[in-house]
């Protein structure tokens, strides 16, 4: 951290700016975090970034020495970058000056520690990056104990990914799987298969869902496939009382994610 | 619609990614519809489009010919455009060959005709159209009323809260006032505000939420200002299991929403 690179032309600026792209990362087994609350959030959960980019000329507030010194104590390498080219590098239109690299990890469905009452969300095929940050932060929310991620067509460790789940991302256990591994786990574990689709009988709050549950939701355009809806114990559909037939999903996925906590909490 | 427009450069093209602004939208009164599924929701709630411009092109489905019947028969100019051009004037990634114009309304809160046991949903200062949209769907899936946007930051026609919204904007009574003039109207109507904050002691499910109601929510940064908090009759709060203090504005809209209409709901 002894120079400022401040030339957008600099290779290091060059080699980051290619890891916008999604094959790189992959490439490289390495994943972008930008912003003071997902990297504060990453540290508190202990993780490990290999370098933190900063540029205090972004910073927004002042508790931002505190983060490069968590992240350089627990090993990660600071380089100042110069205004201008920091903002090459950001992918946020408003960059808080923080932009730090660590190694993707993950999770196998057999790394998961259950409950003796499992909580658990399983997503098939979402498509929006901002739709699967959404559901992560609900997760979190609702004491979820692992968010599954089947045939995913959003990559967990996108960018957007992290930064709509605000970090909880590094302490909601993530594991990336297919359906066929995911049904087989939950059929093994005895948890319940919770499939939301319109197409059901039963309203989700006519289910009991303090047994070991999973909430099932299938993408944005296609909803849950034939594997899903064939294979769930419990099909559940939510009313609509609109002219629309459908949420977005990840609002679907909190309304019967916070259900759990409302039949679980009650005396 | 003699003519296929195919030139970029046509003046009614340049026009037309002009009004891709929102000063542009808002100097002429009108705005954007973009693809299938919103088109045909404005159409069957009885929405006049003044032109739809359209492309075969880019077409997904086959019943786009009934859209375009619909919407001249109501009135709206069709007008083919090449493939080129209307990607042009597209503002999706991979547009579906139909885009509207159609004059903005203004509805006030005088023109709400509220049931006899109102349910509401105000928001305040909203940031994110992807937000707002979201907002206004899970409105319409759970039979709220109105939604009452006080001090907008993000413009109602903007066309991505039109596309999140799936349309629903057509049918769901929205207004756009400010947040002196909601307030006096929910004490005038004796609707009882519910103004969410992780400060408040109470839990929105312990809350009666059978009696006339309006949710409230606050900006995705800031919450609610202390117009609101100060205000409001049921200061009520989600729980929050994990490391994040907040869900997602929309999320925690749509939760609190569902627990309405499940209370509603009970024999």
């Amino acid at each position: 951290m002894d120079e400022v690179i401040t030339s957008t032309q600099n290779p290091r600026i060059k080699a980051l700016v290619k890891l916008k792209k999604r094959s790189e990362r992959d490439d490289q087994g390495i994943f972008l975090t930008e912003g003071y609350r997902p990297i504060t959030r990453a540290l508190a959960a202990g993780f490990r970034f290999s370098e933190l980019y900063y540029c205090p000329e972004w910073f927004l507030g002042s508790n931002e020495q505190k983060v490069l010194d968590d992240a350089q104590r627990t090993g990660a390498q600071l380089i100042q970058i110069g205004k201008e080219a920091f903002a090459k590098i950001a992918y946020r239109e408003r960059p808080e000056g923080l932009l730090a690299i660590g190694k993707q990890w993950n999770t196998t469905l057999n790394d998961l520690k259950l409950s003796d009452n499992p909580f658990l969300i399983v997503v098939e095929a979402i498509e929006k990056p901002g739709n699967l940050g959404t559901i992560l932060r609900s997760a979190d929310a609702t004491g979820a104990e692992a968010v599954i991620v089947c045939d995913a067509v959003t990559d967990v460790f996108n960018p957007n990914v992290v930064r709509a789940s605000t970090g909880v991302l590094f302490s909601t256990p993530t594991v990336i799987t297919d359906s066929e591994s995911a049904l087989k786990f939950l059929k093994e574990k005895g948890v319940k298969s919770l499939a939301a689709t319109p197409a059901a009988d039963t309203l989700y709050t006519d289910t009991d869902l303090t047994q070991p549950v999973a909430i099932v939701m299938g993408s944005e355009q296609f909803g849950l496939t034939d594997a899903w809806l064939n294979a769930a114990d419990l099909p559940v559909k939510l009313p609509m009382a609109g002219v629309a037939d459908s949420l977005n999903v990840s609002a679907a996925t909190v309304a019967i994610a916070y259900e759990v906590v409302r039949q679980r909490s009650r005396p």
